[in-house]
């Protein structure tokens, strides 16, 4: 941190952050989609432990699948969580040894009947770094067409649509679009469509 | 949904999705930032009633703060879900009764020293809309400059530091940056950072 001479009340350097170290950890809840853990950590230069709750969930994939004609595939649906319905892109909870392009091409044709030529991880985010212990991968799927059956699970309906990316992303800004994890594949999927849009300005299309 | 002529093997039109209506809810753990209930949910098409586990927590808070020379306030911790340190933007718990950009200018001061003349609401998200009930508020506090004492809770240290807007937006697609609603307040700022870039190109700056 830069000395900073306008603030003369900042009257000392505070401490770099330290690494806690985690003692233990003992159950606390148990639920079928997370549990809670009570997790005991000790600050480095303290001698009291403390305790602190974490979610202790597998993780999760959400998949941005764009059509040939560049339009992604958005799936609406109702939530428990929000007691509302939700616009996201598809997604869910990976299996046990799946990797995550695996799981998003899997959520992705079971949720939409979308499948994909082209799939790659465009970024892992952590949910919740707070009190949440899992990553959430974030694939993007190119070239998606619908053309597989539906598989949904017992509790789950959805309406599928597409829509024009830059419609999705004027979604998203205006409050269209909330699940915070389907906005952070938007986000790291900026880079990637300007690249195509721009691809698309040279061929002239 | 448009009829797709190439999708032989779609057989049926899927049913839209329904509201399911909230029976009941009963407390199922308590820890001192969230509680998880049992809520009990029930088809309207089916008799069978059906529970969900709900993390409840009060609304959340993250603040984008812009200093005069457009670079953005960045606080590094250690996070006890992760187990790891974490780049992001001030941020916290609101308290009750408190609106978004009182508790987003609070979270600001205590956690980094700085204060800011404009505020304002950038949109609010919904951290899972599948197991959580609660809003992550994004605020965009302007012409922020370091000037307060820092008022960290007990548990907390920070590096703080500021960088320029477009170098953040690097970190954050590159990996450097992972917690979710940070990257949330990145997306929703990306429209008003054109904006302001492209004023600073007119005037010459």
């Amino acid at each position: 941190m830069a000395h900073e001479p306008r603030a003369p009340r900042m009257t000392s350097v505070p401490p770099e952050p330290l690494r806690w170290q985690k003692i233990r950890a003992e159950p606390h809840a148990k639920t079928r989609i997370f549990d809670v853990t009570r997790a005991i950590f000790q600050h480095p230069q303290r001698s009291r432990e403390q305790d602190f709750f974490v979610i202790e969930a597998p993780d999760w994939v959400n998949v941005l699948a764009l059509t040939p004609d560049h339009q992604l595939v958005l799936v609406r649906q109702f939530r428990f969580g929000t007691n509302d319905f939700s616009l996201e892109i598809p997604g869910g909870v990976m299996e046990p040894g799946e990797d995550p392009v695996t799981a998003g091409l899997r959520e992705l044709r079971e949720e939409s009947g979308y499948v994909g030529a082209r799939a790659r991880l465009l970024g892992s985010v952590r949910p919740n770094p707070a009190m949440q212990n899992n990553y959430c991968h974030l694939v993007l799927v190119e070239a998606a067409q619908r053309s597989a059956e539906l598989a949904w699970d017992p509790d789950e309906e959805f309406t599928i649509t597409t829509q024009p990316v830059d419609a999705v992303y004027a979604l998203a800004h205006h409050g269209g679009i909330t699940h915070a994890l389907v906005l952070n594949a938007l986000l790291l999927f900026t880079p990637v469509w300007a690249e195509l849009k721009q691809a698309k300005l040279t061929r002239g299309v």
